[in-house]
């Protein structure tokens, strides 16, 4: 087990400017995990009802993901509902059922517990915490979050901060926490509250990666066409992960290829909805990709 | 006479968080005409009043500026005022006093008339007409506007596209003109209305390079410390143009390396008021900077 996940699994309804599509699958982990088996075997912890289809299942484990944590538990599968406006510039949330999600309460099987690598993908960070607790190495730690939680669960937050290793979050998050705009000022905040390394995604405009007082800025992808951008922020840290478990090399240089291919998957995910962009892709699609990243950023 | 700027002089007046300055050099023509200076010897167009000091006339001598197209008038030299709020979330226009400027009609004296390059700097569309008409070369022309001729001379600024080579505009404009989020698809937009080379600037986030099908992302530095961000897209066009009229290579690699040499004088732009951040630079000053910019963005 060198990568676990632990985050959310629904069956998501999105409604977008090219159509809308109804119980595709969804939440956090789903993402991950399947952006994160391009380049590791990921084992995942999760919680679905008895209605999370089959097909859903199949996918995971033709992507190799772990699915020993997984539990199915009587009841329905966690539902989220959005739409987005014309030209995205803005979501609305249409619904949000919890059901089973509810009482999740991540307990990591025994195999899992000398993971060299934990992703907390986005959930409450309570349960973020009780995850840690139950490891028993001391793996390297990447946490991901959401403005709910900088809103309703600073105090819990900001005590997560000191067990992490690295923080992704975007930069209307990141300004929350810090109270400033500028990427260098709120990064050093960031980094004095614990995460030797911190991550600024800025959606179309890139990720910024900043460890000690280095900086490395990783372009955006120029994409014709943008169908559904639900899931590109997990897409993005679940294959920086995937890349980094892989590696297991924690130089600068080589978290700069990771927040590469955290792109690269996040540029896929983008062009269709739900997991549709990341699922299936060869080695090659992937190559061909990163060198697009290469040509648009090298001079 | 290989490069000419033709664009506003004025007396600046700035209020930011870290200051305020009081009649200050500003307007388009001095900031890209400095900029420009460290890679050709630029020659400008434009108008003062009588009261523009002799030290800014000094300083443009000292970067080895033309000022043959410089017109003294009787009268005061054009007058503008803004205040930045705390962050930079908005700047306020205070006063715009165009004074001399309100009849500036721009001659070119003979000597300009063969230029290769032509700097169209942010002035009425009407007037960078009439600078195009008065060349007997063909040069390469690159056209700066913004939202106030978008908005008040729309015809004027199409008719224009058809007529220069490069377009360099910010992104909030672009969308302006093609109603397009999408950078891709608004860089199209923009290229299908006459000019081969689009670029997009991004503000802190970068700027875009678009040349047929070719796409190139140059970052923005991560400053610790923005003091006047006034001037930041003159000075980028400005050294763009300088460094291109003095390579006189238009293969998509050397405009890559324009637009980083644009970026890397607008980021000096920002660390001081007015042009002082881009005036007595040193060759190991751009170096080193430079030197930041492939830190920042190679993998």
């Amino acid at each position: 087990m060198s990568l676990i996940i632990v985050g959310s699994l629904a069956l998501d309804t999105i409604v977008a400017p090219a159509g809308s599509v109804t119980d595709v699958p969804g939440g956090s982990t789903s993402y991950c995990s399947i952006a994160a088996s391009y380049f590791s075997n990921p084992s995942i912890v999760g919680v679905v009802g008895e209605d999370f289809p089959e097909s859903v299942i199949t996918l995971f484990k033709d992507h190799r993901v772990d699915l020993t944590g997984l539990s199915i538990e009587s009841g329905k599968t966690f539902r989220w509902g959005g739409r987005y406006a014309d030209n995205f510039d803005d979501r609305t949330t249409l619904f949000t059922d919890l059901n089973v999600f509810e009482s999740f309460n991540p307990t990591l099987p025994e195999t899992y517990k000398d993971a060299g690598y934990v992703l907390l993908a986005n959930i409450h960070p309570g349960l973020q915490h009780h995850v840690l607790d139950q490891m028993n190495s001391k793996p390297f730690v990447v946490l991901d979050t959401m403005n709910l939680w900088i809103n309703t669960a600073l105090d819990d937050l900001i005590a997560l901060f000191k067990r992490v290793d690295m923080l992704v979050i975007n930069d209307e998050e990141a300004r929350m926490l810090t109270d400033e705009r500028n990427f260098a000022k709120a990064a050093r905040k960031l980094q004095a509250m614990g995460p030797k390394w911190i991550v600024i995604k800025k959606g179309q405009h890139g990720a910024l990666l900043f460890h000690e007082s280095q900086v490395f800025s990783a372009p955006g992808l120029v994409l014709d066409e943008v169908i559904d951008p639900t899931g590109a922020g997990d897409t993005f840290v679940g294959a920086l992960i995937g890349y980094l478990a892989q590696s297991k090399d924690h130089s600068f240089d080589n978290m700069k290829l990771a927040v590469i291919f955290g792109s690269v998957l996040a540029s896929f995910c983008v062009e269709n909805f739900s997991v549709d962009g990341i699922t299936y892709l060869e080695e090659s699609d992937l190559d061909d990709r990163y060198d697009a990243f290469v040509l648009m950023s090298q001079f």
